[in-house]
C-alpha cells in the first residue's frame, strides 16, 4: 500500500500541523472536511467550498448508494466529476448512517442488511461491498473501513464484542482494498469509552496496517468531557506519522480541544445544518440570526473572514432573509459557517507552526466561555 | 420631471432596442427584470443576477412594507444597500399583491386597507403612501403608480369604473411624486380587454405625463391570444419615445410576441419559481429535470449560455439534486433560468439591431412549437 505522504511541518505539545499530499491536491492539517452528504455540500456551490479554504470534502456512502446509486455515479465518471469537486474526497463506509438512518437493520458477522430510509428498498453492506462502492465506483481518494458504531452507553462486553467485529471487518476491508497507488484506506478505532478496548482496537488496526487512523464512536452522546478523555488515552497509541481523523466532530471548541490532543482531520454537518437553521458560528459560540436584536444591526457576521457571506452582508439583511424563509438566508449562513470553520483551522495551523498553540487555545477558550450566559438565552 | 434618457438605437417593425440611462446604470431594452420580491431574487446571489445579464431588478412594495418594513429598510440605507444591488431597481406599487395575497381588503376611493398575509396585522396603501414607500423609503429608481388590478373577466362597466379610479390614483401618484432629478415614475394602463377603455386609460395617463407607461391587468387569466390582442391595440397609442413595460409577463414565447408588439420591459417570477420546482426553460419550452430520462444525461442544460449553471453542470447531476430535494438543485435551476431569460432578451436586442427580428421570431416560434407534444407529457 502506498501511503499518501504526510509531512508534519511543526509540532506544539500534542498538536501538529502539516500536509497530506494526494494526487488531487494537498490537505493542510489540521483539516476540517465539509460534509457533502448527497454529492453536494448543502446550499453551497463547489467553488465556494474550495474558496472558503476546504482542501477536502466528505461524501456519504450510505446516501450515495441509495440515491443516485453508486453504479450510476460510476457510469457518470465518478463522484469528483459528478459533483464538480476536483480536490480530494474522503467517503465514509456507510456504517454510521445505516445505524442512525435506515430501518429494519440486520447485523451479522457477514455485514448488514437494511431498508432505505428513502423508499424502503432492501440493501446490504459488507466490508467488501463498502470498499467496492467507495474506492471503485465513487472513486474516493480516502476510503474508510466498514465498522459497527457502538451505541453509547454500552456495557463493556457489548463494546468489546462490537469492537472485535469492527476489527475483523477492518481486516476484510484491507484485503478487499488491496494495494492501490493513488487511493488510501483508513481504519477506525472503536471501543466506546473503555481505555483498554480503545488500545486493543488501535493496536489491532496497526497490525493490519492502514494509511490513516480514525477515531469512531464519539459524538454519539458521550459528552465533551468523555470525548476529551477518550482522545487523551487514544491518540498517544496511534502512530505519529499517520493522519488521525476524529469522525463526526464537532463544535468549534471540540475542534480546538481535539487538535490540542493530536487530531489532524475532522468532519461535521454542524456548519451547514446550523446555517439552514438560522445560526452563525463564531469564537463566541453560535448566534441565532432570527433574534430580534439583529433586525437593524448593520454590521457583517465577521469582517475578519475573507468570505463574502461573512464580510459583505449585514446581519440585518440576513436576519430578514431568515425570518422570511428565503433561500439566500440559508445560503449565506451555510457559506459563512464553512468559512468560519476553515478560518478556525487556518488559525490553529498558524498557531502550531509558530509554537503558539497553547496561547491560541487559551484565548479561544476565554472567548468561547465568555458568552455562555448569553448563549443560554 | 426629468425623464431618464431613452435612446432607441434601432426599430424593426414595432420592435425596438435601446438604452434607458439611469444614474445607477443603463438598462438595455428590451429588458427582463428578475423579481426580487423580499429583497432577494430567490436562490441567487446578487452578483449572479448581474452577471447573468440583468441590468435592473424589481422589488415588491407589498412584501417589503410588511417585512422588514419600509421605514426599517430606509434606516438601513435604502433597498439597494440593504440587498447589495447597485444597479437600478423598479418597485411595483403594492396594488397587485394586495389584490392577490392579502386578506380582508377594503377598497375605497382613498385607497385600500388590508391585513398582512404574514401576521394578520392591519395596513393601508394609498397612492401617496405607495409613492412614499417606493421613492422616499425604499429609494426605487423607478416607482409605479398605485392602481387597481381589474379582475378578469370583468363586465365592461366594472372595468371602466376600475380604470377610471386607477386614472385618478395616477394623478394623485404624480402629485405625490412631484419633480425628482434622479428617480422616475411610470403610469399603468388598465381597461381589461376593452379597446376603447385601454385607449382612454393611455390617453389619460399621457395627459398627466409619466416617464414610462406600463400595461397592467394582463397575465391574470385572459390567455395568450387576448394578451396579444390587447397589446395590438394598446402599444400603438403609447408615446414612441418612452419605455413601455408589460407587467408580470411571462413565458419566453410571451416575451417574444410582446417585443414584436413594441414592449420594452418585462418582469416575471416564472424563471425563479420554475427553478424551485425543478424546471429549466429553453427555446423549446420548459423541461422538468425530475424526469427519469435525465438520470444519466451527461450534457449541460445549455452549453451556449455563458452561465456556470447552464454550461458546467450535467443534467444528470441536477436531476439527482432535484430528486434529493437539495438546495443546490433550486439554486442552479433558478440561476440557469434567469440566465436563459436574459440571454433571450440579448438575442432579441441583437436581432432588432440587425434588422433580423422577424427571422428570429419565426425561428423561435418554430422551436417553441416543435416540442409541444413532448411538453404535454
Amino acid at each position: 500500500m502506498t501511503h499518501f505522504p504526510f509531512e508534519i511541518a511543526a509540532v506544539d505539545g500534542a498538536a501538529r500541523t502539516g500536509r497530506i499530499q494526494t494526487p488531487r491536491g494537498d490537505i493542510r492539517t489540521p483539516a476540517f472536511m465539509p460534509v457533502g452528504t448527497a454529492a453536494t455540500v448543502k446550499a453551497l456551490y463547489p467553488e465556494q467550498v474550495s474558496e472558503a479554504g476546504a482542501d477536502i470534502i466528505l461524501g456519504n456512502t450510505y446516501h450515495l448508494m441509495l440515491r443516485p446509486g453508486a453504479e450510476r455515479v460510476h457510469r457518470l465518471g465518478g463522484l469528483h466529476r459528478f459533483m464538480r469537486w476536483s480536490g480530494p474526497i474522503l467517503t465514509d463506509s456507510g456504517g454510521f448512517q445505516v445505524w442512525s438512518l435506515s430501518k429494519l437493520r440486520q447485523m451479522s458477522e457477514e455485514g448488514v442488511t437494511f431498508k432505505s430510509h428513502i423508499d424502503g428498498s432492501a440493501h446490504s453492506l459488507t466490508p467488501e461491498r463498502s470498499i467496492e462502492i467507495q474506492a471503485d465506483l465513487l472513486g474516493a481518494d480516502i476510503s474508510m473501513q466498514l465498522d459497527e458504531c457502538t451505541a453509547f452507553p454500552s456495557p463493556r462486553e457489548e463494546a468489546e464484542r462490537s469492537m472485535e467485529m469492527s476489527l475483523r471487518w477492518a481486516k476484510r476491508s484491507k484485503a478487499a482494498f488491496g494495494e492501490r497507488e493513488t487511493q488510501n484506506l483508513f481504519g477506525i478505532v472503536q471501543g466506546s469509552t473503555f481505555e483498554d478496548l480503545r488500545r486493543r482496537s488501535a493496536e489491532g488496526l496497526m497490525e493490519i496496517g492502514f494509511d490513516g487512523y480514525a477515531i469512531g464512536g464519539l459524538a454519539v452522546g458521550e459528552g465533551f468531557e468523555a470525548m476529551c478523555e477518550v482522545l487523551d488515552f487514544t491518540t498517544p497509541v496511534l502512530p505519529l506519522d499517520r493522519p488521525r481523523y476524529l469522525m463526526g466532530v464537532g463544535k468549534p471548541v471540540d475542534l480546538v480541544e481535539s487538535v490540542a490532543r493530536g487530531v489532524d482531520m475532522f468532519d461535521c454537518v454542524m456548519p451547514t445544518r446550523s446555517g439552514r437553521h438560522g445560526q452563525a458560528w463564531s469564537d463566541y459560540g453560535p448566534v441565532n440570526l432570527k433574534n430580534a436584536r439583529f433586525a437593524e444591526d448593520d454590521t457583517p457576521l465577521n469582517a475578519a473572514i475573507a468570505c463574502p457571506a461573512s464580510r459583505d452582508y449585514s446581519r440585518a439583511y440576513i436576519h430578514h432573509l431568515v425570518r422570511a424563509g428565503e433561500y439566500l438566508g440559508s445560503m449565506l449562513l451555510s457559506w459563512h459557517n464553512i468559512a468560519y470553520y476553515e478560518d478556525l483551522m487556518a488559525r490553529m495551523r498558524t498557531a502550531i507552526a509558530e509554537g503558539e498553540f497553547e496561547a491560541f487555545r487559551r484565548g479561544f477558550l476565554e472567548r468561547w466561555h465568555s458568552n455562555e450566559k448569553d448563549r443560554a438565552e
